[in-house]
């Protein structure tokens, strides 16, 4: 098992890597107050997991488990709202730790529920898909949708631990590993060039899910994106590299109405698109640039925009993303694979060449 | 004016104190970002006090108002729904300041829809009445309730600056103004011996609503306050002797069914009971316990549970209070006028004589 410490002041956590920790007791026991525990899941992963965890927990603690149904369109208030009902109904008190157990939207709403009852009770997650592991479980994001936009409603909140059981990653269909994969490359572009070469040589492995490549990657996720959080936990400044390519990216989920691709597919063709803007304005060597592009079509995920999708398309939706601060778009471009930097020294017209280039048939 | 610092790790702000502070933009000024404010107030404060906030901030920056029904029944999630509606219907970014004009019940509201809006926006107070001037425009506590208890759902969160003007006071209803003076007069018995002095002598004053003698009080009780919670942000230990007197004064509000007495006026009668038991218990000296009774009478508020309420009542509903962890009832007492300890070193037996004698006809 490998750990790693997010170090955060006064909200330091662990996150436990490696395989069978979801039925290890001694992992809970020391994260776990008062001896009640309400674990939330949802319906597709509580007949796979479930079992081991409560039996774990139920040898510190008594254990409750609360299932949502699963999928993002319950990602709000509602759900919530039902959840607190249950803690209030089965008199949860302020020391009661409330478990995630799943992927993003799992994370995303239980930690802001453990965020705001009674203003905040413990908190353990356990995510179960390659992207929650290295990305929604580290950096204390959490909260849930609004009929008008995502993730509008929420808290930043961070957990007593984090568990992430490669075990887990057996039932994940291949297109969801992928997807993770995108968010993995994303951190080896961003600030880690060994890291980048490693996934250059290892994608087969990863791609087997072979456990020890798949710790591997994780852990080094995690500790990037760690760092940058500890830097900057509440994105005023560099937290905003871990954008790169989601302002494309989230263009080609809203264009494709957030279905058809998923998240980590619209970002991997994102990266490529920004790894071209940043070869154009001779940040980034062509040679650099193309290796992203590879490593993107190695792993099986999109290199270019859903067809159909043309520059204009683009241009108008990143308007509206929310990274854009008082009309002056920002964008995450590289340097060289390892370096990324927040800019808006680009021109119309280049990020336009960019857009044609890469939308063109 | 006055102004008080309020010293927490990273998110410190000062409390301005003092006459005409509603209109003077230049406060206001420095604590809003990106020029964008929602203010947030109910539907007897808006025509009291809303001009002269909107015409300063106008000075300032782009100012909308959005008025919530007034009373503690809309504290819940429906109106932060409504709210967060409005505010996404109206574009509010992450930099949109929401200020809280109003008492605590707006207070608490807009403080939580300002903690989740995009996972925290910047806030300003600007508390309407006694109460929420010297107790919850300090410490960060914000929320709303559920129908099955109250507060339940919330968040710390603390307010870039709080203006409490005490001009507002002059509207108030002499019980709402009396209500505040207990939660003041609690200041100075738990922690504060010479304010409780002065307060025994400028009593008159108060209730005469004195500008300067209101202006010192909420002085006194917001640096009181701010020292307590600057030491114990997120209620581990120290912070509880705020609670001196609500104990039993929530059991008051219980067995009323949150009808007929504010929670000032509970409080007032549960500090004499609580004062009585240090008494018995020889931890404070009788004729502190009888000054603390005759300053709580001399403002005119109630000394004694109300009329039918029996000792059997306080201790079933105690039992229920989220005070009481772990079955273990812990009260805060007094050792003397200035010094609150908190103690479960008391016998069944001795709590009960001394509810018998406060609800003895």
């Amino acid at each position: 098992m490998k750990t790693i410490s997010v170090n955060l002041p006064g909200r330091s956590y662990p996150i436990y890597i490696g395989t069978e920790l979801l039925g290890n007791a001694k992992l809970f026991e020391p994260h776990i107050r008062n001896k009640k525990v309400l674990v939330v899941t949802n319906s597709t992963i509580e007949p796979l997991y479930a079992r081991p965890v409560v039996d774990a927990i139920s040898s510190v603690a008594d254990v409750d488990t609360f299932v949502i149904p699963d999928g993002e369109i319950h990602k709000n208030l509602d759900t919530i709202s039902l959840i607190f009902d249950h803690m209030i109904g089965t008199a949860c008190d302020r020391n009661t730790t409330v478990v995630a157990l799943g992927g993003g939207v799992v994370g995303d709403i239980s930690g802001f529920v453990a965020a705001c009852y009674q203003r905040g009770v413990p908190f353990i997650q356990i995510p179960t898909t390659l992207l929650a592991q290295v990305d929604s479980s580290v950096g204390g994001k959490t909260g849930v949708n609004h009929k008008l936009g995502k993730n509008m409603i929420g808290a930043f909140y961070q957990p007593q631990c984090v568990i992430a059981d490669t075990n887990t990653l057996n039932s994940l269909p291949d297109r969801e590993l992928k997807a993770g994969l995108a968010e993995i490359i994303k951190y080896g572009a961003i600030r880690d060039a060994a890291f980048f070469s490693w996934l250059e040589s290892e994608i087969g492995s990863l791609l087997d899910r072979n456990p020890e490549s798949l710790a591997h990657a994780i852990e080094r996720s995690c500790q990037n994106k760690s760092e940058v959080v500890e830097e900057d936990e509440r994105e005023a400044g560099m937290r905003a590299i871990l954008n790169f390519g989601h302002t494309f990216g989230h263009a080609i989920e809203t264009w494709l109405g957030y279905e058809t691709w998923l998240h980590g597919e619209a970002v991997a063709a994102g990266m490529v698109i920004a790894a071209d803007l940043s070869a154009k304005l001779d940040l980034l060597d062509q040679t650099e640039s193309n290796r992203i592009k590879q490593l993107i079509e190695k792993t099986g995920l999109p290199t270019r925009p859903p067809t159909g999708m043309k520059s204009k398309d683009f241009l108008e939706l990143m308007k509206l993303d929310k990274k854009v601060q008082s009309g002056k778009m920002r964008l995450i471009l590289l340097t060289k694979i390892g370096k990324a930097v927040i800019s808006s020294e680009f021109s119309h017209a280049e990020l336009e060449h960019v857009l044609n280039s890469s939308t063109a048939d």
